[in-house]
């Protein structure tokens, strides 16, 4: 096999860029199925979308199955590539599954009619799903079906794993990439679910938080108290729990767990200069959220802070008489949920056993306590040597013509664990997401540019695999 | 007029007794009406509770009226006396609202279809508002139905002013009091709305603690965030709520509002050397509700916490996601309602001031908080010397054939001070609840004994008013 030439590449980004309607289209085809895989009632949408996704992969002589699992099932797409590829074998992972569209009175179109719309930056898609991850996911596609139709072929070889149950935490996925390790062995992963760092400046991101997600229940009298006949000597649990989670962190904005930051590796100096370099406005980017100061640990910059730095929320609390009006009661009980995110290297393990201890070496006498775990999953941080990261950069550079970057992300991809931990392979995040996107958000939106130079990058980069 | 004699006295409490049947089915009739005054869903109850509560008292010959108010209305009820009567004029107060169920689950039985079970002290009533306030002021009702069937006709001048607010703050009783403050003069004021020191021992009530109770708002971002991309440079409301709540009290208990302890007044020994007397449980009485050891100041008995010394309580809290599982989200708002228990010479006005500076001093810069007042009234210490407190005692001592007791209670009956205020009269306050009466809780009950022996108190006091 011989590698493709810059001509067959630049008839494939010309076919792009004269089928951009025809993409969309397809897309808006996607769009347009309700696929909310947290509600039951979407269940045959969800089915509905995984056959659309595989319909279109054979269409591109991929050889394809949907698998069903306990949920939400799995779509499988596989080709061998041009005869005598030498490349990677590549695996993509999406996810045809969206967030619930609660509160619907606040978007301005029906979620799943997906609008072509005029905004600052030209057209633009709005629904659910239009970024996340039907809007990103489908830029891959496009590029394999110009590669089809004006390339010559599909250049690499391929396996594309597109999950239905993202947005309800994957519960299904890993036992499915442990059932099927042998059929999707591959040497390196390809996902777009992230962002640019603005919409003239591709990415590519090479840190993820990881995430611990707990939820604690104070009990105190085995009923609810009267406060007048019980006040001043019956202990009350919402004001135990507001005394010890309040500290949680200290005036610098440092997590008290116990050993918490044992783990936690400051970044280089040279990473430093790189984001110090990009002039993140921290001001404006909290000014849009009518925010003016910071919070976070005293000491780090902006993008240290939300990248490369754990943090500890209070993700929700609850206790008491919480209708309108008051009731002079003392609770039996209170909880809350707190998550940590977590840099590469901390164990969820390890902080469950650190919160846990948080809480209980606080715990008065008589005081009870119960702890739940609704979510585990470690920190990312990718070696940025390697031969592929330096690929993308090269492709995003050139399809933009301006140096791409390497940033961090501070939410969590747990898909990347789960892959490296099941298959052993690292995972190349290029996305083309914004920051205003109102991911899980109502108005949920992708801009058409994005979406094009998205389409192009996935095309130059598979010619990079094929040794272009 | 004549002063009753004592045969006419015993013919009452006979007749008390052998009608005790259907006192407690006319008791039975009112809690079956679902009078939450908290709930505008039972805005219709209330009303009937109140037509209920004076068409009974219409049938014992007092002219009677329901006086509608912004809120739920009030029943009035007034009967000169017998012809000649030259005592005191006294105005009864109770309250026909109860206040809401809520955790419904926890009920054995329907919270509004009464029951009769047994229990160690014999049969007890089993409803909302058994006690609290239906079942004491039912009390008296039935002590003037005995006077009024069995004794001659109603032996005092008598007001009685039943209310439907209490259990959300009394907040329409002032101005009502305020504009009807001639037909109102009286001499003395009577409430049955308190505790015995246990189910053998009687007890006049000379302090009650007042109430501060607030509602507090903090708000941060202008919408819910996702707590990956902007955990650590984006403000969490819960954890700032948090963090400010859980400094109200320190180690020692001592509350930590700015000059909270200003206007406290410590007790008398001799007060001390009395409550030491009552050889107070506080172990026993934690053990009963679950808990072990007791909170509150450091320093003081447990009756001189409970009646003697002011609180904070935590009443209720809310923020973020608290569905089951788990939201990544960083909430916009969270919310605590949080109420003081108030000690005599204490202003509520002015702990609010003091709770506003609290909260306001320890705002991070871009917070925005917002107050709201709930409740808001004084402490009350009686005048023991009173010739009224004695007949109370005396009274009462004579019915349990053992001495009735001085006591505090850690409750609040603001309409103690309302009284005082506008009507220039002090209250009398001889209550037949129990500590273990599950007030404002699941399962709310009242003894039958105290019950009867409430009524028979009541128609001996009303015997020492019209002078026998």
């Amino acid at each position: 096999m011989s590698a493709p030439s810059p001509a067959t590449l630049q008839t494939v980004l010309d076919h792009i860029d004269a089928g951009l309607d025809a993409s969309r289209a397809r897309l808006f085809e996607l769009l347009r199925i309700p696929s909310v895989s947290a509600q039951p009632a979407h269940a045959a949408d969800c089915q509905r979308a995984a056959e659309w996704v595989r319909a279109q992969y054979a269409d591109l002589g991929f050889t394809t199955a949907v698998h069903p699992t306990p949920g939400h099932p799995v779509v499988v797409a596989q080709h061998p590539g041009p005869a005598g590829y030498t490349g990677p074998h590549v695996l993509y992972y999406g996810h045809y599954d969206v967030q619930p569209v609660d509160p619907l009175a606040l978007w301005k179109t029906p979620p799943f009619e997906p609008q072509l719309v005029n905004g600052p930056h030209g057209p633009r898609f709005v629904a659910r799903g239009a970024v996340d991850d039907k809007g990103q996911s489908t830029m891959f596609m496009e590029a394999l079906r110009a590669w089809h139709d004006a390339g010559g072929g599909i250049p690499a070889k391929l396996t594309l794993v597109i999950e239905g149950e993202e947005e309800t935490g994957s519960l299904n996925l890993e036992p499915f990439l442990v059932a099927n390790k042998a059929a999707l062995a591959s040497d390196l992963a390809v996902i777009s679910d992230t962002n640019m760092w603005d919409i003239d400046t591709p990415a590519v991101t090479t840190r993820l938080r990881g995430m611990a997600y707990f939820e604690v229940t104070l009990k105190a009298a085995n009923r609810d108290l009267h406060s007048g006949l019980f006040g001043g000597s019956a202990m009350n649990p919402i004001n135990v729990l507001t005394t010890i989670l309040g500290e949680l962190q200290d005036a610098d904005g440092r997590i008290q767990l116990p050993g918490f930051y044992d783990r936690v590796k400051p970044i280089s100096n040279a990473q430093r200069a790189q984001w110090d370099a990009l002039n993140f406005d921290e001001a404006a980017f909290l000014g849009a959220i009518g925010l003016s100061k910071p919070v976070g640990e005293r000491g780090y910059s902006a993008l240290e802070r939300l990248w490369a730095r754990p943090t500890a929320d209070i993700n929700g609390i609850w206790g008491g008489y919480t209708g309108a009006g008051s009731k002079t009661v003392i609770a039996s009980e209170a909880s809350a949920k707190v998550s940590f995110r977590l840099v590469a290297d901390q164990d969820p393990e390890e902080v469950f056993s650190q919160f846990q201890r948080f809480i209980t070496d606080r715990l008065p006498a008589g005081a009870r306590v119960t702890f739940q775990t609704h979510s585990s999953s470690r920190g990312i941080e990718v070696n940025t040597d390697q031969p592929w990261v330096r690929a993308a950069l090269d492709v995003l550079s050139t399809e933009y013509d301006r140096p791409a970057i390497l940033m961090g992300c501070g939410g969590s991809v747990p898909v990347v664990n789960s892959l490296h931990r099941v298959l052993g392979i690292d995972t190349l995040l290029l996305g083309f997401g914004l920051d205003d996107d109102q991911v899980h958000s109502p108005n949920e939106k992708f801009e058409q540019r994005c979406f094009h130079k998205g389409i192009r990058s996935h095309a130059r980069l598979l010619a990079k695999f094929a040794g272009g």
